[in-house]
């Protein structure tokens, strides 16, 4: 019986980090995970591989980082798309400039690759970041467009992070110090390159060839999960061409059914022209996909803190960066919805994480510290936000019936007076209010329909559990 | 007659980018201001130059920003010192091992200076950063101990911001951009040279010959007086020889007698090894000088945003970053005991200013903005720091004839309790409390024998003026 | 039928710069050469490729010039095996000491690929010296072991001309320029890679698997048959596996029944481990292979200008320099013997054929301008060198029937007295005899058994035909 | 007494690796050799210092070595010019052309000092070259136009060798090497630098000011002389500006009277823009001076064997190169008119002479080692060519009191005949001639008025001692 073993396991990877309180809520859900995982097989097709369930700790998790670093970080300008801005069918004129400026004529892509030197590269430093950020989960670019594999593949010669530039197996390297912290570790990849001859001659064939699915994209995908096995496959680069020629299905019923990660692995929707918000695993629909209304499959919304850019970017200026106030709003709606929040910071081809995306990465964990209870293993309740309001969001715990036992109310905004309204709630006499991080709990009295007006104390300042929201917790409400 | 001239352009400089009401407090203030400026010739003697009185725009602006950039800013590895670590005396291990790591073995420093590219040097985009900081002028390292000139000097051909590098003249472009922001602009200036042979052979001569005085540091020093009109020298590198070998007392006497900027030109304390804190103009004394007791003379404390270094460092992270609370603590305390703050940070190679030190110097921009009033042009009170409450430090304002007229505390711990003591102030029938940026006044009862106690109402935390320290403006202080 | 049309283009690659006199010596000889080619198909079996006749223009042609030329050229040093001394299994102590002394620790052999500029690269120029030189083909490296294409590949990303270094065409541009001179050419090809980690996986599997065979060494061969058409494929690199590895006979097989160049293409020996001097075209049989004896099989000895090593290497010494006297020498025995010489130089990354290796080519091509009549086209005598003086070489001209028409005398080294003994050929009384290039008939009188003594006249030094060797041409020989 | 020790050290220096025979011709000659050095002293006038007679040592060398070596070596590209011919007042296209089609846009010709890689220098190897080549002193570039200096000047900090580039000091290891040798070391020394800005403010300045002299190109000339005491001071970048700015009479005065070379030192004529060929030591007059008739005063002629840069070209091609026959060529003629040539190779950036050049010296060894007695120490004849045969130039030995022992008549070309015409010697009974290198005398015949024909009979080729030029040695000549 296989069942204990994987409970167990994914129990490690979530909940390693985080304190007993935690502990306490995330064991009482176990809505959606299968009692018998892998009694069945997968075919390759997308009617049976779309009924695969979501493994139960990617729900849970809630918040994770993306991480975009490749020879892209190199130039450090406009982003991972910079080769096909200079070189690509639609050349951007700044990027063109910025090359004639600044290197010599003949300069090519490959030469960055040398300078891309991750001398202060320091895992374990990246790990406690993430892990202090209270992320559960870490993605990793391993691939992207450029074709640079981030591991020393078999399949991509003299073009991988082991034979050029830092000289050493990054993805091996994070894999295991994000492990160590207890956070699960999944692999970006890109099935499609830039300026790959093989990809382009198939393009050229109206991919009714497969050279390059068969001897660089698909080969290196399965070393990836062999090598590392992954948690997260976060697929990418599908858009050009339907699944059938990126060979996906078969991927994934291997991946599924045989892999050393068929229990555990998460995957995303962009396996194909025609999947995205539609097969595969969770939906991921676009980047930056907030939708602000509750989801019926399970999402991620990938959302980069440099509001212009994936990547690090040199010339990046502080109006650029999210603020907390805008990270810890994201993270609220993300949730209150059923997604996840997966974070982008761009590692500098130094190998550190810049300083401002570190202290917003150490001020979110600040906040998820105090107000954690109201995001890990939570489901959506009701209403994903209050319905009158402004910057007030939901989310809430069940007991295994569906009933709910806590509602959490996130809110974005201080209130101006010292009463806050909250609409939604439909209250019962064992009502209780609390404020996460502040012990005494608050008095409120019913509203006319539903709802409820609490009471707000004169709570000194440095007496406020949060600096950027601050969460009531509700209990006794009757829905 | 020069001084309407003078003194409206010392308006100008000091006064620009400040709101009206800002205008009315600094107009009041006219002490140490020279009635006559220049009437007097200045001999090249400390007993002399000692008695030129500072200029009264320095006294009033409270608040500069400091730039370390230079060559240093390529290995952007352990700071400005980078070259005496790794090829001085007495070698730093890790910065010899950091060469060995990362560079051939005949690398030179001097190979370092190509890649000082300043490719995304914007000087009006740091005008904007350093404006909106509430800083009042600017100080950069035209020449730091390794020798190169920011600037292209006729006198160290090739070792220069103009013939290699960044192949421009770094100074020029930054001084127009800050001036016409209505800042000050200062030049850092080291009279010693690491390395260069003629100051080695000079010292092994026991300063006996002056040759590199002669040839490298004092024409560079008067070309660029000449050329950039700097409204500061900061000189530095001077302890290895006395005033005498560097020509010290000469060329100030030029520069305050006959020097294109005789009249608003500041300088400091770091002349030759028997000056420091003693001959000069204002008093450095030391790096991060911050005496906490009231000075005699006035001083200004020059501190590092990061705490480990003045220069950008590649591997910077965030715990070695100085905190808002940090920040605002130094510039209270500097500014109560009679000082003004400069406050470094350290550009790129690239020509940027790291966000995390944009966002530290533009938050203690919206810091100023509310609570300028107790900044600027303000003179030290009675006592520097309450003598009951921690936490607390007092500047105030004055008539002409010295009368306090307001007393600002600058609280920088919120009181635990809604109650705030102040042991120190000597209050009146007419004493008044206030918060800066909030409008009601506070009531207040007076203490047994001094002092008074205030009542803090529950503010909201949207309508808080501040977040990390708080004025309290008290009028009809009875000394 | 395909007969004429090839043959005329033979004619046209074989004789465009020669003379009308060499072609008159030319046309008289068919032996071997197949009337009807292409009339058979091969299967691919050494016992059927092995029946392919060697096209008749190759045994005419004698003389051609090896290129190597590739990554390697950029450390210059120690040759073209330079990355398996370095980081290979068996490291060469100095080649590694150069690395430490001259590049930095995490230095790549990839890191040298931006640097093989090749700015100065006219292949016009080179084709003027290998023309000069009187070569009749030029081969040229187009991937060595180090698995860099100096074409564009399609199976080779970012490891080839077109993507990194000359970004051009190296192959395709000399192979014009070669052509347009008259010259054939050749691609030399090395089947194994050092380091390609496919190769790698393919040995580790005792050659068990073919993977690196199926996707990078036959896929870029076929690339280049078809895209360069050449007439000479040299491969190389084949020792470490069986032919049955490399697939060579199904290459071989598809080039000699099927491919554009099936009719003119010559192939060489190297082409698996059991190989070697026993199946493919010509023989190569080792590096430096100067049998002096008559092979029965076609040869040919590649040979390198640079006695220490096949490409150019920046600390090049004269000493190290084959001189015209060792040239000629070599040339003279290898073409007695029945075999061609392929002479090697290494070019610069610059993209230039050092000056010393350009003197040698030139002065070779003034030798052959007098001397050629006695090299190109010519058959062995029955003799290879004579009996009785040392460093003398035959050659001959015969009738279709293979009756000799004259014989040709090499003399390596001047006579010490004005006799010139020569104990192999049997006079007749029409026998005549005179040197090339010197218009008198000289005196002879026999020996007595068989041989002649030359009486050779005092040529002044500036009438002398040659400085390096002097051929005597004598007719009527009997045999 | 100090002759004796100077002359043993001039003979040191001319004879170490001279053998026994040539010795006996050589202290024959003490013409102009002072008999007592320094008895007198000379004033900084060329008036005065014009008398200084030119030391003996060096009108007996006759052959010796120039070298321009630099950062110009790293370009390698069009010549010493290289960065005036880039950024000076009129840049050439193709350099410019050139730097744009290879260098980033804002890469400067300081960045070329750290390419000055020099790490196959190997002095030692350099000396036996020029040792090899029958060269009497070697002249070395210490600092050309650019103003690099070639040793670790303490006058040009961060542009020398020591600091950047090779990291050693050239100069010294290279006197060092050349001195064991038994040759004579000169220096080179462009007195103007193209773009230092303190020579292009005095030349502003209409050569008022001088700055430049007194802060650089003097100090380090002073330096040059104590460091490495040179046998010669090749002087040179004088044009521009008259002697007076230079302050060229006051350092040869003290290099003649008190430097520690003032009694072997030489100098040339390249001292004022009004010197050339007019004052100072020997003449050199122009570049390539190769006068063909015989001159009053002692000359030299610096000839460069690439005949279209004193410096090493990347794209040299074997056609601009001398050949043997115009080397020797020249050397006959310059030395038939009194004067010497001073042979000029460029070393490569990486520290080497290349193979060509090397060939070039080496055979020009050859031909000394048998000629040598018609060059060394020899005196022009009555006639510097024969007034009938083209091609034949003369140099002979005289006795203490000028009567003429040997003539030598150097034949460039050899004759076409058997017979030999010399129209000028007039012949006694007792006259002799013999070919050097060659025993047995040749039969002769005296023409009707003067002159004679030599019977030359038939050497064969591997005896005769040359293949470049023949000399035919005289005696009893009777004038």
């Amino acid at each position: 019986m296989l069942f204990p073993f994987f409970a167990a396991a994914v129990f490690l990877v979530a909940t390693v980090s985080a304190n007993l309180r935690r502990y306490e809520y995330i064991k009482q859900f176990k809505i959606e995970r299968p009692q018998k995982p892998q009694q069945v097989r997968y075919d390759p097709t997308w009617a049976s591989l779309d009924t695969r369930p979501i493994p139960q700790w990617f729900d849970d998790a809630k918040f994770g980082i993306f991480l975009h670093w490749g020879v892209f970080s190199v130039p450090s300008y406009k982003g991972a798309w910079f080769w096909d801005f200079w070189k690509g069918p639609q050349p951007q004129l700044d990027v063109v400039q910025f090359m004639q400026a600044n290197y010599r004529p003949d300069f090519t892509y490959a030469d960055f690759a040398s300078m891309f030197t991750a001398e202060f590269y320091d895992p374990n430093y990246w790990a406690d970041i993430f892990s202090s950020a209270g992320a559960k989960y870490v993605v990793l670019t391993t691939k992207h467009h450029e074709g640079f594999c981030n591991w020393p593949s078999k399949y991509s010669w003299n073009w991988n992070a082991g034979d050029v530039g830092p000289k050493q197996d990054l993805v091996g390297n994070l894999a295991n110090a994000v492990r160590q912290k207890g956070l699960a570790f999944g692999t970006y990849h890109s099935l499609f390159e830039f300026f790959n001859p093989l990809f382009l001659r198939d393009q050229a064939n109206n991919f009714t060839t497969q050279d390059f699915v068969r001897e660089k994209t698909m080969p290196e995908l399965y070393e990836l999960v062999n090598t590392y096995q992954p948690d997260i496959i976060w697929s990418d680069g599908e858009w050009m061409a339907p699944s059938s020629y990126w060979n996906s299905t078969n991927f994934l019923a291997w991946l599924y059914n045989d892999s050393p990660v068929k229990d555990k692995v998460v995957t995303n929707d962009r396996w194909g022209s025609e999947t995205m918000c539609k097969h595969g695993g969770y939906y991921t629909c676009s980047d930056n996909f907030n939708p602000k209304t509750l989801q019926q499959h399970k999402f991620e919304d990938p959302t980069t803190v440099d509001k212009l850019a994936w990547t690090f970017r040199r010339n990046l200026k502080l109006e650029d960066v999210h603020t907390m106030e805008e990270i810890i709003a994201i993270l609220a709606q993300v949730v209150s919805c059923g997604g996840n929040l997966l974070l982008n910071v761009g590692p500098t081809k130094e190998g550190t994480i810049p300083p401002v995306f570190e202290e917003r990465l150490r001020q979110t964990g600040q906040w998820l510290s105090v107000n954690g209870e109201a995001i890990y293993a939570t489901k959506p309740w009701t209403h994903q936000n209050d319905s009158a309001t402004p910057d007030v969001w939901y989310t809430s715990t069940r007991a295994d019936n569906g009933t709910v036992i806590n509602v959490y109310a996130i809110v974005l905004t201080w209130p101006e007076s010292s009463n806050l309204t909250l609409a939604s709630p439909v209250t019962t006499a064992s009502t209780t209010v609390t404020m996460l991080g502040y012990n005494t709990p608050f008095s409120w009295s019913p509203l006319p329909n539903s709802g409820l007006q609490i009471q707000i104390p004169a709570i000194p300042f440095n007496q406020l559990p949060s600096k950027w929201a601050w969460v009531f917790k509700l209990t006794g409400i009757s829905n």
